[in-house]
């Protein structure tokens, strides 16, 4: 079935050694042709292929690839390592290790406090909210995680998203309660789609959302949440709930017009540290009672830890499809957000991070969460930056963190009446121009043109109009991208470098040159039936175009055409008929269809559809130097 | 910026030649190292490439090439010629040709007649709206289309299609006027559908519906129409309107117990041609008055041509919405078949036909027929077979067949009165069973597993559920292994062919061997948002498996991994950052990066991102066996 090839062209040297005969030091006879055939690789039956396509699809990391060939009590105790992580890395655990998580757990705790009062205020909940949310989750995420550098808590984007969207279903003006039961019961459906996803293994759908689109997002986000905070900074009144730009300007504007100037001894804050000046500017305001002359105050704090909120979850009603659809798209962004964080830190300190096991982990802690009146919490760039700074070594610093906030619930709460929403609107504007990445645009720019749409329809979507838009806009751009990836793959001309075999694409290299009367075609991707016809029109127009400029230039016309199959790593059913055609095309224009190097795939399919017999399997080359020189032996006789 | 390459190495003889010298018969001096870069592409402007993707996305067939270089006179002559292409074949027309299409044209017209009156029904419509179906629109297509073998008119899988979905917004027994109103509406947004796709150029959209879906839809709903069929062939008084097997086969089988027997005189007729039978039939039934004794009848068919429909389309109400989403499916489908018929005689006589233009005819046909009564019309796959076969030359032969279903409409339609149902039944389930393609499925099957689960996933979609679901499962599977194909790109292990320096697949090529100490790991796909990830996780597996091989047969470990990016045409930043993950990776492994052949696009990118400084530029190869022989220097000295 498989054709055999003559590889008696110059890209085989005689001279050369085979390496796997270096031991022995054999050579081959001097000017023997070698005999190298297009390979067929064994047939396997349907079962075992359709296996490797599922492993290769959902169990691509191959997780249970320790469990082979070990005891059933010991895969049990690596099955709770599995899922518990902590288990493992517990058992290495030392002082020097407990010396840095401290250090790290105890700042991010005074970074977190103040960002999850004004956090809680973006999603319109009241600010204990905040606190509980970095209380339970960071815990859960410790024992389960496997990241050792993510902080875990609400963070101001997925805030801000879900606030949007609980607001659009209820007004937390009219009806604090039904909103809050909303947003707990869209937390528990953000935590069953996370640990779906993780558990069926298709974590690989969040990889949809380019980086490019995720950086425009997130800077669009940051920046309309750092604007909408100028009415806490401002001590605004009749601030737009609205996320777009042209409201926020408006309110800020307009608002500078009567009562702008009170507030100006504020503007130097944001340099200072968060929890400090949260200390000092508390003390300050309970000093000078200056919430009695304007400035707004966060006034009260529910004091003592979670309470349960299984109850509030809407398991029924029409709230439970509201609060589903929410859950779904904040869970997904909150999972874009953990994992990114989670793999810059691994690829940072060089482990491995089991994506699909870390969204079980994600999502285990936002349904316990949901139960215990916290909201989605993820991990958070700001805090994630500094508890790896900081020194931290495990999860342990997130028990560490969670402890201050358990203690801050439990002690110090009402301490933060007197807090002036201002200093909390200062860190958040703070703590979200950082999520604004410059450096990666302008690379983004530099790099891919298409990607930088990508980051600016995000972008711009999200600050002109609204984080959902944003995110539609984001998504569809990446979608086309990968559209565009299938139906309109590359295809170029190649020539042969002067003084080697290599045959390069002729646009790189412009020194490659033509072969008189063959036109050689790469095709730069799989052949599916969303590319196939379009491959055979461009490979015959490239035959086309490459005959007019040889008629006009009276040189001999095209004679054989031969298709570069190296990157086509797949073929269906589609492509072969598209092959056939082309064939036949060529037929009628007296040019010799000729292919080298089909992938195992493709010259598997070539032979299952007969597509070989019909060209002829003498057609069919191992390299297109062999395929050269088969057709066009008066070159080979020059050489 | 680019990386100087060294290729003393074996795969350029030093005693080859130059191609683009052969004239001159310069020789390169014997020994002499021929130096060639990675070649970095002349830099382009961003306009430039953006308009060059644009082009190539939308434009692929350069359409405008004709244009090019002619006065403005002549200009409007091909731009007139282009939208009626029949000013440009017309002007070579003869007598020989017209002979062929009018023996075709009566041919099809025998058989599109009682076809008409049967997939009217089909639709739920009364019989002269099939026949109106067959006069305008084939005349419009006659001007405007540029297949020549396509026979225009009703067909059967999307008058099935048309009348489920509409028979589920309105009852066509309750509300007559509302459903035939709903159908021209329709039909008028399949036209504005096609129209406006061909229009701007998307045609390509419906690629996405491959060509295993389409023969698994077509098959599902040929065996929905025989079954349904049945019910005329029998005379089934009170038979199924759904179109799912169960409830099909419970009709039939129900009517089987008690009124099975009387037509068992119908059941030669399917095997003789349809007109005669036709027409001896409705004699015979006139004679013996069969219809008095049971015999289903056509009963009526309104005389004369096509009345206006324009005031019948709804512009407005609820009914404007349900027109548009059934005619935009209806469309597509109709779209689907045309272009498919339209592309198989185009490469059976060799022709170009513009795909893009083809939907401006069919969609401006479909336009006209929505306001002069017709339903949505496209190629038959049945009569376009037989129009090929009878000798048809030009469109002309749809223009022959119009006029005979003018004359039938003017004079004879009464004569169908006495036209037994059975017939026409018959005839049906002999044009529908030609559209199940057995061979087709067969071939699928040996060439592709997963086509084939597209394929029987429509197929059974479509017959044990109906059309519409048929439908999703198709597209929806379509989809999914266009999502598996960007997700999860193939990678292969290379070794060296013994006696060449050249590397393939392994596990293609069992005979080829590893190098010591290298790894070749071959990237099959432009790296992106969607696989990137996938890609270095991969790589870094392969690495894993290969060290613990080597670890346990006490080998040399490995110090460097090519990467050979022949087939990887584009990367975008996602793609740039898994690079550069995985280069931190295998530096702290120790294993050195290096990379093969990156092509035009690639070795830009790495540039523009500095990623080629950081692994540098002296570790980018031509080949592979340039980056064998530069990273294994013993290797090197012993050959």
């Amino acid at each position: 079935m498989s054709s055999t090839i003559h590889s008696t062209d110059e890209e085989h040297q005689t001279k050369e050694m085979d390496i796997r005969s270096l031991s022995s030091s054999r050579r081959h006879p001097q000017n023997a042709p070698h005999i190298h055939k297009v390979g067929v690789p064994p047939k396997q039956n349907l079962f075992k292929e359709f296996k490797a396509t599922v492993k290769e699809t959902l169990f691509a990391d191959d997780p249970l690839r320790p469990f082979k060939d070990q005891p059933g009590s010991k895969k049990f105790v690596m099955g709770m390592q599995t899922l518990f992580p902590i288990l493992e890395w517990g058992r290495s655990y030392n002082f020097t290790k407990l010396r840095g998580d401290i250090i790290a757990g105890l700042t991010i705790a005074s970074l977190c406090i103040p960002q999850d009062i004004g956090y809680a205020k973006l999603a319109n909940l009241d600010p204990q909210y905040g606190l509980y949310s970095s209380f339970v989750p960071p815990l859960i995420y410790a024992f389960m995680g496997s990241s050792r550098d993510i902080a875990i808590g609400p963070v101001a984007v997925v805030s801000l998203l879900l606030g949007t969207l609980l607001q659009n279903e209820v007004d937390y003006k009219a009806d604090a309660e039904a909103y809050r039961r909303l947003a707990f019961t869209a937390t528990f459906f953000a935590g069953i789609t996370q640990a779906t996803l993780g558990f069926f293994r298709l974590g690989f759908l969040i990889d949809f959302l380019s980086h490019a689109a995720v950086v425009g997002f997130m800077g669009g986000a940051a920046i309309t949440i750092a604007l909408q905070q100028l009415k806490g900074l401002f001590g605004i009144q009749n601030f737009t709930k609205k996320t777009d730009i042209v409201s926020v300007l408006h309110s800020v504007f307009g608002a500078a017009h009567h009562g702008g100037k009170k507030n100006k001894k504020f503007f130097w804050v944001p340099a200072i540290a968060p929890l400090i000046s949260v200390v000092l500017s508390t003390f300050f305001v309970f000093i000078t009672r200056a919430d009695k002359h304007g400035v707004q105050i966060v006034r009260h704090i529910e004091k003592g830890i979670n309470p349960s909120s299984v109850k509030e979850i809407y398991f029924s009603g029409q709230f439970l499809l509201k609060g589903f659809r929410i859950g779904v798209v904040a869970g997904m962004i909150a999972l874009t957000e953990a994992v990114a964080i989670g793999r810059t830190f691994a690829s940072m300190k060089d482990y491995q991070l089991d994506g699909n096991k870390e969204m079980v982990a994600l999502g285990t802690m936002n349904v316990v969460g949901s139960m215990t009146s916290c909201y989605v919490a993820t991990g958070s760039f700001s805090r994630s930056a500094v508890n790896y700074m900081a020194g931290c070594q495990t999860a342990v610093s997130n028990i560490v963190m969670s402890f201050i906030v358990f203690l801050t619930l439990q002690f110090i709460t009402p301490l933060f009446k007197y807090t002036p929403n201002a200093i909390l609107a200062a860190i958040i504007i703070s703590a979200v121009l950082g999520l604004i990445d410059f450096e990666a645009a302008i690379l983004i720019w530099k790099i891919d043109k298409f990607d930088f749409i990508a980051c600016m329809g995000a972008f711009f979507g999200v600050v002109f109009s609204s984080v959902e838009i944003g995110l539609l806009i984001a998504v569809s751009i990446s979608f086309a991208k990968i559209l565009l990836q299938v139906t309109r793959p590359r295809t170029a001309i190649l020539g042969k470098l002067p003084g080697t075999t290599v045959y390069r694409n002729i646009q790189q290299y412009p020194g490659a040159t033509k072969v008189q009367g063959v036109l050689i075609v790469r095709v730069d991707s799989a052949i599916y039936f969303s590319n196939s016809n379009y491959i055979k029109e461009r490979i015959l127009r490239w035959l086309m175009d490459e005959e007019e400029q040889l008629k006009s230039s009276f040189q001999p016309k095209i004679q054989f055409l031969i298709v570069e199959m190296s990157p086509v790593t797949d073929i269906d059913t589609s492509g072969i008929h598209a092959l056939e055609e082309l064939h036949k095309s060529l037929h009628k224009r007296d040019v010799q269809l000729i292919l080298a190097n089909p992938g195992p795939v493709v010259i598997d399919k070539l032979h299952a559809s007969h597509f070989a017999t019909t060209i002829g399997e003498d057609k069919i080359f191992l390299t297109v130097a062999d395929a050269v020189s088969a057709c066009s032996p008066k070159l080979v006789t020059e050489v």
